[in-house]
């Protein structure tokens, strides 16, 4: 069997609201999941400021060795939103408005105090770039080459992730299958590190947490091959319960 | 006046977990916060998958560039916990039992089943090595030079953070103060652009929000200089009211 081709994404996340820590993000866990149903990794992620350097720097670094690229936050009206020029220069290329986007803006904002210089900002894209429909507010994502720029606030981004799935090419989604027991991980590590070893083309994560006053640990099992995640989440209860412990299928 | 110092930080997340959307990252947050309280900036966040090379790129390029570098995630008992052995890999040293943490390991698991050879990895630290106190459960975080190693649990870095207070050398701490209205931020991207700019050394960010199905924006003033924000605050209230807009200090 020739071997599987995997697709990988990088995240960047922009945004001095992240670092500094006023804001929790939310994208990184959504797009991540979004992802996985695509048939995609998210391979890493970076979190810059909004830093015309510090945005080149992520972007040209990550799009080079992944499949896919994007980006959340800065493409608003305001000053400290500069992720399109900073594309724009990791890429080398010039900013033009895009007419669809301009149009869009202007009907959108016609009912709500009209178009305005500010507002126009948000159909500002790299030359050569295409649109990424925006289905709860007016300013439209935009996708360039392998980039995806998205929105940082997390359900308009979520609007982009709907209006592009199933539009990117990935492999097979991930399989990922947890079983959990109020067990201490240390108290397993051997038995998992065997599981995994036994069963190749697995990985098994080990997820310890504390909860009702007592150690548990929830076990996942992941694999783009169902059948083998299947085969090593099997094997792994049977040698679990051997040793003694309650296993609850799907996790605590 | 001599330029001021700023001290930065970045942070490594280590983690599939994270990256598979599996779990929700806090760390970045809570760390951002503590930091800003010791005077030092968060300056870049990376998420890297539980792979050596990955964990080793991180590390060497962001402790060459900040005066700290944090980690999350990955010093746990399982074959999964590869933290350690990466950032030795990363510093060129070796890996050695540390016997202040054999010792702590020791006595917590002295009434929960006893230490193990599992257990005992989280004693294993990078050669020449210091220990960060956990003040929540047994396995201690570890210091090296300019790297802090923490846990992947949030309510157990936190108590390392804690136990780290006052102990980095920082700056002044970055004050930031929030104003907020029920005003689309695009309106007002004029007025903020004009105050950032009359204010050297302040930084204006601006954050939507769709709340009770009305747009809003809050307005954060940031700076080491209290004295500065004030005045960039006072003269950015004084602009938007006078173009018929209700502030809210304290944000909304």
């Amino acid at each position: 069997m020739a071997e599987e081709r995997i697709f990988t994404a990088a995240l960047v996340v922009i945004g001095d609201e992240i670092l500094s820590g006023r804001t929790q993000d939310k994208n990184v866990a959504q797009i991540a999941q979004w992802l996985n149903v695509q048939g995609i990794r998210l391979a890493e992620v970076r979190v810059v400021a909004d830093q015309e350097e510090a945005i080149v720097e992520a972007v040209n670094t990550l799009r080079a060795r992944n499949d896919y690229l994007f980006t959340t936050g800065g493409i608003g009206p305001t000053h400290d939103d500069i992720t399109v020029d900073a594309i724009a220069a990791a890429l080398g290329t010039g900013v033009t408005h895009h007419p669809k986007a301009v149009a869009t803006l202007t009907r959108y904002y016609e009912t709500r105090g009209g178009v305005t210089q500010a507002r126009l900002r948000m159909a500002r894209v790299p030359e050569g770039a295409e649109l990424i429909e925006n289905r709860v507010s007016g300013a439209p994502g935009i996708r360039i080459g392998n980039i995806f720029i998205m929105a940082g606030v997390p359900h308009i981004t979520a609007g982009m992730l709907d209006a592009l799935t199933g539009t990117l090419e990935g492999g097979r989604p991930v399989v990922s299958k947890t079983i959990g027991g109020w067990v201490a991980e240390s108290e397993v590590a051997d038995i998992l590190r065997e599981a995994e070893k036994a069963h190749a083309g697995v990985a098994i994560g080990s997820y310890p947490f504390f909860r009702e006053g007592r150690v548990g640990a929830n076990f996942v099992v992941r694999s783009p091959d169902e059948v083998l995640v299947d085969r090593c989440l099997a094997d792994l209860t049977r040698a679990l319960e051997g040793a003694g412990h309650v296993v609850t299928g799907g996790g605590i």
